[in-house]
Protein backbone atom coordinates (compact mmCIF):
# COMPACT_ATOMS: atom_id res chain seq x y z
CA UNK A 1 0.00 0.00 0.00
CA UNK A 2 0.88 3.67 -0.87
CA UNK A 3 0.15 6.69 0.87
CA UNK A 4 -0.86 9.47 -1.20
CA UNK A 5 -1.59 13.18 -0.58
CA UNK A 6 -3.51 15.68 -2.49
CA UNK A 7 -4.27 19.11 -2.34
CA UNK A 8 -7.35 20.44 -2.85
CA UNK A 9 -9.04 23.55 -3.74
CA UNK A 10 -13.45 23.88 -3.54
CA UNK A 11 -16.10 26.50 -3.95
CA UNK A 12 -18.22 25.02 -0.93
CA UNK A 13 -21.31 26.56 -1.77
CA UNK A 14 -23.26 23.82 -3.02
CA UNK A 15 -22.10 20.79 -0.87
CA UNK A 16 -23.00 19.72 3.03
CA UNK A 17 -19.22 20.52 3.44
CA UNK A 18 -16.26 18.18 4.01
CA UNK A 19 -16.93 15.48 6.18
CA UNK A 20 -18.88 11.98 4.81
CA UNK A 21 -23.04 12.50 6.34
CA UNK A 22 -25.92 10.06 5.47
CA UNK A 23 -27.74 11.56 2.49
CA UNK A 24 -26.01 14.77 1.67
CA UNK A 25 -23.27 15.20 -0.52
CA UNK A 26 -20.06 16.64 0.89
CA UNK A 27 -16.86 16.87 -0.65
CA UNK A 28 -15.35 13.84 0.85
CA UNK A 29 -18.11 11.42 -0.97
CA UNK A 30 -17.23 13.07 -3.86
CA UNK A 31 -13.79 12.04 -3.54
CA UNK A 32 -14.60 8.97 -2.67
CA UNK A 33 -16.33 7.79 -5.25
CA UNK A 34 -13.89 9.50 -7.99
CA UNK A 35 -11.40 7.50 -6.45
CA UNK A 36 -13.70 4.48 -5.99
CA UNK A 37 -14.50 4.46 -9.93
CA UNK A 38 -10.56 4.73 -11.00
CA UNK A 39 -8.92 2.62 -8.80
CA UNK A 40 -11.54 -0.07 -7.71
CA UNK A 41 -11.02 0.09 -3.87
CA UNK A 42 -13.03 1.52 -0.96
CA UNK A 43 -11.31 4.51 0.05
CA UNK A 44 -11.01 6.26 3.08
CA UNK A 45 -9.73 9.89 2.66
CA UNK A 46 -8.54 11.65 5.79
CA UNK A 47 -8.38 15.07 5.59
CA UNK A 48 -6.57 18.34 7.06
CA UNK A 49 -10.14 20.28 8.32
CA UNK A 50 -13.15 19.29 8.07
CA UNK A 51 -14.62 21.74 6.62
CA UNK A 52 -18.54 22.99 7.31
CA UNK A 53 -21.93 23.15 4.62
CA UNK A 54 -21.09 26.30 2.57
CA UNK A 55 -17.03 26.68 3.91
CA UNK A 56 -14.38 27.17 0.60
CA UNK A 57 -10.99 25.82 0.84
CA UNK A 58 -8.09 27.95 -1.51
CA UNK A 59 -5.72 24.85 0.23
CA UNK A 60 -7.11 21.40 2.01
CA UNK A 61 -5.01 18.30 2.37
CA UNK A 62 -6.36 15.12 2.27
CA UNK A 63 -4.32 11.55 1.66
CA UNK A 64 -5.67 8.27 1.28
CA UNK A 65 -3.79 4.41 1.23
CA UNK A 66 -3.85 2.80 -2.13
CA UNK A 67 -3.10 -1.16 -3.64
CA UNK A 68 -2.72 0.43 -7.48
CA UNK A 69 0.13 1.47 -8.90
CA UNK A 70 -0.92 4.47 -10.97
CA UNK A 71 1.97 7.83 -9.73
CA UNK A 72 0.10 10.38 -8.06
CA UNK A 73 0.20 12.72 -11.41
CA UNK A 74 -1.81 10.31 -12.80
CA UNK A 75 -4.75 10.85 -9.77
CA UNK A 76 -4.65 13.97 -10.25
CA UNK A 77 -5.06 14.22 -13.79
CA UNK A 78 -7.67 11.53 -13.68
CA UNK A 79 -9.68 12.81 -10.30
CA UNK A 80 -9.75 16.43 -12.11
CA UNK A 81 -11.29 14.48 -14.80
CA UNK A 82 -14.09 13.27 -13.52
CA UNK A 83 -14.69 16.30 -10.45
CA UNK A 84 -17.41 18.74 -10.83
CA UNK A 85 -15.98 22.06 -11.54
CA UNK A 86 -16.00 23.12 -8.27
CA UNK A 87 -13.54 20.80 -6.63
CA UNK A 88 -9.95 20.50 -7.88
CA UNK A 89 -7.22 18.40 -7.42
CA UNK A 90 -4.45 21.26 -7.09
CA UNK A 91 -1.29 19.14 -6.78
CA UNK A 92 -0.80 15.06 -6.10
CA UNK A 93 2.36 13.48 -3.87
CA UNK A 94 3.59 10.49 -2.29
CA UNK A 95 2.99 10.80 1.40
CA UNK A 96 5.40 8.89 3.96
CA UNK A 97 3.88 6.16 5.84
CA UNK A 98 2.62 7.90 9.19
CA UNK A 99 1.39 11.14 7.37
CA UNK A 100 -2.01 12.30 8.39
CA UNK A 101 -3.36 15.61 6.76
CA UNK A 102 -4.39 16.45 10.11
CA UNK A 103 -2.08 15.45 13.05
CA UNK A 104 0.66 15.70 10.59
CA UNK A 105 0.03 20.20 10.30
CA UNK A 106 2.10 22.28 12.10
CA UNK A 107 -0.81 24.81 11.79
CA UNK A 108 -3.38 26.07 10.06
CA UNK A 109 -4.70 29.41 8.82
CA UNK A 110 -8.12 30.33 7.66
CA UNK A 111 -9.74 33.91 6.75
CA UNK A 112 -13.51 35.08 7.13
CA UNK A 113 -14.72 37.59 4.68
CA UNK A 114 -17.38 40.56 5.63
CA UNK A 115 -19.25 42.92 2.99
CA UNK A 116 -20.56 45.55 5.03
CA UNK A 117 -20.42 47.93 1.94
CA UNK A 118 -23.35 50.28 1.65
CA UNK A 119 -24.81 48.31 -1.20
CA UNK A 120 -24.60 44.36 -1.00
CA UNK A 121 -22.07 43.42 -4.25
CA UNK A 122 -23.98 41.04 -6.08
CA UNK A 123 -20.83 38.89 -7.14
CA UNK A 124 -19.58 38.34 -3.34
CA UNK A 125 -22.81 36.81 -1.92
CA UNK A 126 -21.28 33.23 -1.93
CA UNK A 127 -17.74 33.98 -1.08
CA UNK A 128 -18.64 36.63 1.90
CA UNK A 129 -20.82 37.56 4.72
CA UNK A 130 -22.80 41.05 3.82
CA UNK A 131 -23.16 42.90 7.36
CA UNK A 132 -25.57 45.86 6.81
CA UNK A 133 -24.28 47.51 9.86
CA UNK A 134 -21.36 49.30 10.46
CA UNK A 135 -18.36 48.09 11.84
CA UNK A 136 -15.67 49.84 13.26
CA UNK A 137 -12.58 48.05 12.42
CA UNK A 138 -10.29 49.65 14.95
CA UNK A 139 -12.18 48.03 17.84
CA UNK A 140 -11.60 44.77 16.05
CA UNK A 141 -8.15 44.92 16.09
CA UNK A 142 -7.65 46.05 19.21
CA UNK A 143 -9.94 43.30 20.51
CA UNK A 144 -8.60 40.48 18.74
CA UNK A 145 -5.08 41.38 20.20
CA UNK A 146 -6.30 39.21 23.43
CA UNK A 147 -7.02 35.43 21.60
CA UNK A 148 -3.37 35.31 20.39
CA UNK A 149 -1.33 32.65 22.16
CA UNK A 150 -2.48 29.55 23.70
CA UNK A 151 -5.96 29.56 25.60
CA UNK A 152 -8.65 27.24 26.09
CA UNK A 153 -10.99 28.40 23.49
CA UNK A 154 -14.47 26.67 25.37
CA UNK A 155 -16.41 30.07 24.38
CA UNK A 156 -15.81 29.38 20.64
CA UNK A 157 -16.52 26.14 20.41
CA UNK A 158 -19.67 24.24 19.06
CA UNK A 159 -21.92 22.80 20.62
CA UNK A 160 -21.79 19.44 18.41
CA UNK A 161 -17.62 20.10 19.15
CA UNK A 162 -15.89 16.31 20.14
CA UNK A 163 -12.67 17.50 20.61
CA UNK A 164 -10.70 16.10 23.37
CA UNK A 165 -8.46 19.36 24.11
CA UNK A 166 -9.98 22.66 24.29
CA UNK A 167 -7.12 24.57 24.36
CA UNK A 168 -5.58 25.43 21.19
CA UNK A 169 -2.83 27.77 20.05
CA UNK A 170 -3.69 30.93 17.88
CA UNK A 171 -0.60 32.11 16.07
CA UNK A 172 -1.62 35.03 14.32
CA UNK A 173 -4.59 37.17 13.89
CA UNK A 174 -4.87 40.07 11.35
CA UNK A 175 -8.36 42.12 10.99
CA UNK A 176 -8.15 44.08 7.67
CA UNK A 177 -9.92 47.03 6.49
CA UNK A 178 -10.63 47.04 2.58
CA UNK A 179 -12.37 50.28 0.40
CA UNK A 180 -12.17 47.65 -3.50
CA UNK A 181 -11.48 44.39 -3.32
CA UNK A 182 -10.04 42.89 -6.44
CA UNK A 183 -12.75 40.16 -8.21
CA UNK A 184 -11.54 38.39 -11.30
CA UNK A 185 -10.10 41.54 -13.38
CA UNK A 186 -12.27 44.38 -11.65
CA UNK A 187 -11.52 46.64 -8.74
CA UNK A 188 -15.28 46.73 -6.49
CA UNK A 189 -15.49 49.77 -4.02
CA UNK A 190 -17.55 49.63 -0.85
CA UNK A 191 -15.81 48.31 2.51
CA UNK A 192 -14.54 45.16 2.88
CA UNK A 193 -13.16 43.50 6.47
CA UNK A 194 -10.87 40.14 6.01
CA UNK A 195 -10.32 38.51 9.73
CA UNK A 196 -6.91 36.28 9.16
CA UNK A 197 -6.12 34.04 11.55
CA UNK A 198 -3.28 30.97 11.74
CA UNK A 199 -3.53 28.30 14.77
CA UNK A 200 -2.24 25.25 15.77
CA UNK A 201 -5.47 23.38 15.13
CA UNK A 202 -9.12 24.87 15.89
CA UNK A 203 -12.28 23.66 17.75
CA UNK A 204 -15.69 23.13 15.24
CA UNK A 205 -17.02 26.52 14.46
CA UNK A 206 -13.97 27.91 16.41
CA UNK A 207 -13.43 30.44 13.39
CA UNK A 208 -16.73 31.29 12.87
CA UNK A 209 -17.66 32.00 16.63
CA UNK A 210 -14.72 34.30 16.76
CA UNK A 211 -16.31 36.45 13.41
CA UNK A 212 -19.07 36.10 14.77
CA UNK A 213 -18.16 37.75 18.50
CA UNK A 214 -15.32 40.31 16.43
CA UNK A 215 -18.98 41.46 14.35
CA UNK A 216 -20.42 42.25 18.08
CA UNK A 217 -17.26 43.92 18.56
CA UNK A 218 -17.79 45.85 15.33
CA UNK A 219 -20.86 47.04 15.79
CA UNK A 220 -19.92 47.93 19.64
CA UNK A 221 -22.15 45.43 21.14
CA UNK A 222 -19.34 44.09 22.87
CA UNK A 223 -16.56 46.23 24.27
CA UNK A 224 -12.90 44.94 22.73
CA UNK A 225 -11.85 44.33 26.57
CA UNK A 226 -14.94 42.31 26.50
CA UNK A 227 -13.90 39.79 24.01
CA UNK A 228 -11.07 38.73 26.32
CA UNK A 229 -13.52 38.23 29.06
CA UNK A 230 -15.88 36.34 26.94
CA UNK A 231 -12.44 34.11 26.09
CA UNK A 232 -11.76 33.73 29.70
CA UNK A 233 -15.02 32.59 30.96
CA UNK A 234 -14.79 29.50 28.75
CA UNK A 235 -18.70 29.71 28.04
CA UNK A 236 -20.23 29.52 24.62
CA UNK A 237 -23.34 31.26 25.86
CA UNK A 238 -21.12 34.46 25.96
CA UNK A 239 -19.71 34.79 22.47
CA UNK A 240 -21.67 36.00 19.49
CA UNK A 241 -23.46 33.82 16.98
CA UNK A 242 -21.73 31.77 14.76
CA UNK A 243 -20.89 34.07 11.36
CA UNK A 244 -22.11 32.40 8.20
CA UNK A 245 -20.35 29.45 6.45
CA UNK A 246 -19.96 31.10 3.16
CA UNK A 247 -17.18 33.69 4.35
CA UNK A 248 -14.66 31.71 5.43
CA UNK A 249 -11.84 29.96 3.78
CA UNK A 250 -9.29 27.44 5.12
CA UNK A 251 -6.64 29.01 3.45
CA UNK A 252 -3.57 27.13 3.90
CA UNK A 253 -2.55 24.03 5.63
CA UNK A 254 1.29 24.29 6.98
CA UNK A 255 3.31 21.04 7.48
CA UNK B 1 -44.33 61.66 -15.64
CA UNK B 2 -40.29 61.62 -14.57
CA UNK B 3 -37.52 59.47 -16.15
CA UNK B 4 -35.30 57.67 -13.92
CA UNK B 5 -32.49 56.14 -14.60
CA UNK B 6 -30.58 53.20 -12.17
CA UNK B 7 -26.92 51.68 -12.79
CA UNK B 8 -27.26 47.66 -11.98
CA UNK B 9 -24.60 45.00 -11.17
CA UNK B 10 -25.68 41.63 -12.19
CA UNK B 11 -24.33 38.07 -11.42
CA UNK B 12 -25.87 36.83 -14.79
CA UNK B 13 -25.43 32.90 -14.37
CA UNK B 14 -28.84 32.22 -12.71
CA UNK B 15 -30.75 34.15 -15.44
CA UNK B 16 -31.92 33.98 -18.42
CA UNK B 17 -30.45 37.37 -19.98
CA UNK B 18 -31.73 40.59 -19.79
CA UNK B 19 -34.80 41.08 -21.91
CA UNK B 20 -38.30 39.40 -21.02
CA UNK B 21 -39.39 36.13 -22.27
CA UNK B 22 -41.78 33.94 -22.18
CA UNK B 23 -41.97 31.67 -19.19
CA UNK B 24 -38.24 32.93 -18.30
CA UNK B 25 -36.50 34.42 -15.14
CA UNK B 26 -34.78 37.40 -16.48
CA UNK B 27 -33.34 40.30 -14.99
CA UNK B 28 -35.62 42.88 -17.01
CA UNK B 29 -38.68 40.55 -15.79
CA UNK B 30 -37.49 41.09 -11.79
CA UNK B 31 -36.41 44.95 -11.85
CA UNK B 32 -40.02 45.46 -13.50
CA UNK B 33 -41.49 43.02 -11.19
CA UNK B 34 -40.06 44.77 -7.90
CA UNK B 35 -40.95 48.51 -9.74
CA UNK B 36 -44.55 47.35 -10.20
CA UNK B 37 -44.73 46.26 -6.23
CA UNK B 38 -43.32 49.72 -5.33
CA UNK B 39 -44.85 51.80 -7.29
CA UNK B 40 -48.26 50.11 -8.66
CA UNK B 41 -47.49 51.15 -11.82
CA UNK B 42 -47.12 48.80 -15.00
CA UNK B 43 -43.00 50.10 -15.95
CA UNK B 44 -40.74 49.23 -18.79
CA UNK B 45 -37.50 49.34 -18.44
CA UNK B 46 -35.30 50.20 -21.14
CA UNK B 47 -31.53 48.85 -21.18
CA UNK B 48 -28.17 49.84 -22.37
CA UNK B 49 -27.46 46.40 -23.19
CA UNK B 50 -29.67 43.22 -23.50
CA UNK B 51 -27.19 40.57 -22.08
CA UNK B 52 -27.55 37.26 -22.81
CA UNK B 53 -28.50 34.17 -20.13
CA UNK B 54 -25.63 33.87 -17.80
CA UNK B 55 -23.69 37.16 -19.02
CA UNK B 56 -22.95 39.78 -16.38
CA UNK B 57 -23.05 43.16 -15.99
CA UNK B 58 -20.10 45.44 -14.10
CA UNK B 59 -22.19 47.92 -14.80
CA UNK B 60 -25.88 47.88 -17.05
CA UNK B 61 -27.65 51.09 -17.42
CA UNK B 62 -31.81 50.82 -17.81
CA UNK B 63 -34.33 54.09 -17.38
CA UNK B 64 -37.81 53.84 -16.85
CA UNK B 65 -40.91 56.73 -16.43
CA UNK B 66 -42.65 57.00 -13.27
CA UNK B 67 -45.76 59.11 -12.00
CA UNK B 68 -44.77 58.15 -8.74
CA UNK B 69 -43.24 61.26 -6.54
CA UNK B 70 -40.17 59.13 -4.73
CA UNK B 71 -36.81 60.41 -5.33
CA UNK B 72 -34.02 58.46 -7.30
CA UNK B 73 -31.77 57.43 -3.60
CA UNK B 74 -35.27 55.97 -2.63
CA UNK B 75 -36.05 53.73 -5.50
CA UNK B 76 -32.30 52.27 -5.17
CA UNK B 77 -33.12 51.32 -1.49
CA UNK B 78 -35.80 50.12 -1.97
CA UNK B 79 -35.66 48.04 -4.81
CA UNK B 80 -32.19 46.83 -3.08
CA UNK B 81 -34.11 45.62 -0.09
CA UNK B 82 -36.62 43.46 -2.70
CA UNK B 83 -33.78 42.71 -5.31
CA UNK B 84 -32.35 38.83 -5.22
CA UNK B 85 -29.24 39.47 -3.67
CA UNK B 86 -27.11 38.86 -7.49
CA UNK B 87 -28.87 41.81 -8.60
CA UNK B 88 -28.07 44.86 -7.30
CA UNK B 89 -28.60 49.01 -8.32
CA UNK B 90 -25.60 50.99 -7.45
CA UNK B 91 -27.22 54.16 -8.43
CA UNK B 92 -29.87 56.06 -9.28
CA UNK B 93 -30.44 59.89 -10.88
CA UNK B 94 -33.27 61.46 -12.66
CA UNK B 95 -32.49 61.17 -16.45
CA UNK B 96 -33.46 63.91 -19.15
CA UNK B 97 -36.64 63.63 -21.11
CA UNK B 98 -34.96 62.16 -23.89
CA UNK B 99 -32.67 60.02 -22.34
CA UNK B 100 -32.77 56.23 -23.91
CA UNK B 101 -30.04 53.83 -21.96
CA UNK B 102 -29.21 52.65 -25.67
CA UNK B 103 -29.32 55.15 -28.02
CA UNK B 104 -28.13 57.59 -25.94
CA UNK B 105 -25.07 56.03 -24.97
CA UNK B 106 -21.69 57.25 -26.66
CA UNK B 107 -19.93 53.57 -26.61
CA UNK B 108 -19.98 50.20 -24.34
CA UNK B 109 -17.59 48.09 -23.21
CA UNK B 110 -17.48 44.46 -22.97
CA UNK B 111 -14.44 41.88 -21.61
CA UNK B 112 -14.36 38.58 -22.02
CA UNK B 113 -12.27 36.16 -19.48
CA UNK B 114 -10.52 32.68 -20.16
CA UNK B 115 -9.15 30.05 -18.12
CA UNK B 116 -6.68 28.51 -19.83
CA UNK B 117 -4.81 27.03 -17.04
CA UNK B 118 -3.49 23.95 -16.62
CA UNK B 119 -5.99 23.45 -13.74
CA UNK B 120 -9.33 24.73 -14.15
CA UNK B 121 -9.69 27.22 -11.12
CA UNK B 122 -12.33 25.68 -9.40
CA UNK B 123 -14.03 29.19 -8.10
CA UNK B 124 -13.79 30.77 -11.49
CA UNK B 125 -16.69 28.39 -13.28
CA UNK B 126 -19.14 30.78 -13.65
CA UNK B 127 -17.10 33.63 -14.41
CA UNK B 128 -14.43 32.36 -17.25
CA UNK B 129 -14.60 29.95 -20.00
CA UNK B 130 -12.36 27.30 -19.43
CA UNK B 131 -10.22 26.92 -22.51
CA UNK B 132 -8.37 23.10 -22.28
CA UNK B 133 -5.80 24.12 -24.85
CA UNK B 134 -2.75 26.24 -24.74
CA UNK B 135 -3.69 29.49 -26.01
CA UNK B 136 -1.15 31.36 -27.90
CA UNK B 137 -1.73 35.23 -26.78
CA UNK B 138 0.35 36.93 -28.77
CA UNK B 139 -1.48 35.62 -32.07
CA UNK B 140 -4.36 36.81 -30.41
CA UNK B 141 -2.77 40.18 -29.94
CA UNK B 142 -1.91 40.22 -33.45
CA UNK B 143 -4.63 39.03 -34.62
CA UNK B 144 -7.36 41.39 -33.23
CA UNK B 145 -5.91 44.88 -34.17
CA UNK B 146 -7.63 44.05 -37.71
CA UNK B 147 -11.19 44.63 -35.98
CA UNK B 148 -10.43 48.24 -34.81
CA UNK B 149 -12.45 50.85 -36.39
CA UNK B 150 -15.82 51.22 -38.46
CA UNK B 151 -16.42 47.96 -40.13
CA UNK B 152 -19.45 45.56 -41.46
CA UNK B 153 -19.58 42.94 -38.71
CA UNK B 154 -21.74 40.82 -40.38
CA UNK B 155 -19.31 37.26 -39.81
CA UNK B 156 -20.08 38.10 -36.22
CA UNK B 157 -23.57 38.21 -35.98
CA UNK B 158 -25.90 35.65 -34.09
CA UNK B 159 -28.44 34.03 -36.47
CA UNK B 160 -31.50 36.04 -34.89
CA UNK B 161 -30.14 39.32 -34.80
CA UNK B 162 -32.02 41.57 -36.11
CA UNK B 163 -30.48 45.53 -35.96
CA UNK B 164 -30.99 47.28 -38.91
CA UNK B 165 -27.00 47.77 -39.92
CA UNK B 166 -24.26 45.66 -39.55
CA UNK B 167 -21.88 48.39 -39.71
CA UNK B 168 -20.28 49.02 -36.29
CA UNK B 169 -17.48 51.12 -35.26
CA UNK B 170 -14.64 49.44 -32.39
CA UNK B 171 -12.88 51.84 -30.32
CA UNK B 172 -10.78 49.20 -28.87
CA UNK B 173 -9.64 45.98 -28.55
CA UNK B 174 -6.77 44.67 -25.70
CA UNK B 175 -6.10 41.11 -25.34
CA UNK B 176 -3.85 40.43 -21.66
CA UNK B 177 -2.33 37.57 -21.07
CA UNK B 178 -2.21 37.49 -16.74
CA UNK B 179 -0.21 34.74 -14.89
CA UNK B 180 -2.04 34.91 -11.81
CA UNK B 181 -5.72 36.74 -11.09
CA UNK B 182 -7.08 38.40 -7.97
CA UNK B 183 -10.41 37.00 -6.57
CA UNK B 184 -11.36 38.04 -3.74
CA UNK B 185 -8.05 38.49 -1.54
CA UNK B 186 -6.41 35.68 -2.61
CA UNK B 187 -4.45 35.38 -5.91
CA UNK B 188 -4.54 32.75 -7.94
CA UNK B 189 -1.54 31.33 -9.79
CA UNK B 190 -2.43 29.96 -13.26
CA UNK B 191 -2.98 31.25 -17.03
CA UNK B 192 -5.79 33.64 -17.94
CA UNK B 193 -6.30 35.58 -21.10
CA UNK B 194 -9.06 39.05 -20.96
CA UNK B 195 -9.65 40.47 -24.01
CA UNK B 196 -11.63 43.98 -23.35
CA UNK B 197 -13.84 45.39 -26.30
CA UNK B 198 -15.16 49.04 -26.26
CA UNK B 199 -17.16 50.15 -29.41
CA UNK B 200 -20.21 52.56 -30.66
CA UNK B 201 -22.68 49.44 -30.44
CA UNK B 202 -22.61 45.76 -31.47
CA UNK B 203 -24.52 43.34 -33.02
CA UNK B 204 -26.49 40.28 -31.24
CA UNK B 205 -23.56 37.82 -30.02
CA UNK B 206 -20.63 39.84 -31.61
CA UNK B 207 -18.24 40.04 -28.82
CA UNK B 208 -18.61 36.14 -27.61
CA UNK B 209 -18.26 35.63 -31.86
CA UNK B 210 -15.19 37.74 -31.59
CA UNK B 211 -13.50 35.63 -28.13
CA UNK B 212 -14.85 32.31 -29.97
CA UNK B 213 -13.20 33.19 -32.84
CA UNK B 214 -9.59 34.41 -31.24
CA UNK B 215 -10.15 31.45 -29.51
CA UNK B 216 -9.31 29.74 -32.82
CA UNK B 217 -6.72 31.88 -33.29
CA UNK B 218 -5.53 31.01 -30.32
CA UNK B 219 -4.95 27.59 -30.80
CA UNK B 220 -3.21 27.77 -34.33
CA UNK B 221 -6.80 26.80 -35.83
CA UNK B 222 -7.14 30.47 -37.87
CA UNK B 223 -4.41 32.61 -38.62
CA UNK B 224 -3.82 35.89 -36.94
CA UNK B 225 -4.42 37.38 -40.66
CA UNK B 226 -7.56 34.65 -41.24
CA UNK B 227 -9.27 37.21 -38.85
CA UNK B 228 -9.60 39.35 -41.06
CA UNK B 229 -10.33 37.35 -44.25
CA UNK B 230 -13.47 36.28 -41.96
CA UNK B 231 -14.34 39.64 -40.82
CA UNK B 232 -13.50 41.20 -44.79
CA UNK B 233 -16.22 37.91 -45.73
CA UNK B 234 -19.28 39.00 -43.89
CA UNK B 235 -20.16 35.22 -43.53
CA UNK B 236 -21.21 34.21 -40.30
CA UNK B 237 -20.24 30.71 -41.26
CA UNK B 238 -16.43 31.61 -41.42
CA UNK B 239 -15.98 32.62 -38.23
CA UNK B 240 -15.57 30.29 -34.87
CA UNK B 241 -18.32 29.33 -32.10
CA UNK B 242 -19.64 31.74 -29.75
CA UNK B 243 -17.72 31.54 -26.79
CA UNK B 244 -19.92 30.63 -24.10
CA UNK B 245 -21.82 33.34 -21.83
CA UNK B 246 -20.00 32.87 -18.64
CA UNK B 247 -17.19 34.51 -19.51
CA UNK B 248 -18.57 37.80 -20.89
CA UNK B 249 -19.11 40.73 -18.52
CA UNK B 250 -20.69 44.12 -19.53
CA UNK B 251 -17.91 46.20 -18.17
CA UNK B 252 -19.44 49.86 -18.74
CA UNK B 253 -21.51 52.09 -20.47
CA UNK B 254 -20.10 55.74 -21.72
CA UNK B 255 -22.56 58.36 -22.13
Amino acid sequence: MRRIKLTLQYDGTDYSGWQVQPDRVTIQVIVETVLRKMTGEETKLLSAGRTDAGVHALQQVASFDTASQYPPEIFQKALNGMLPRDIRIISSDYAVDDFHPRYSAKAKSYFYLIDCSEIRNPFLGRYSYFCKYRLDSKKMIKAAACLIGRHDFSSFRASGCGARSTVKEIYGIEVKQMNTIEFLTAGFSGSFIRISVKGNAFLRHMVRNIAGTMIEVGRNRISPGGLRVILEARDRKLAGPAAPAGGLFLERVFY
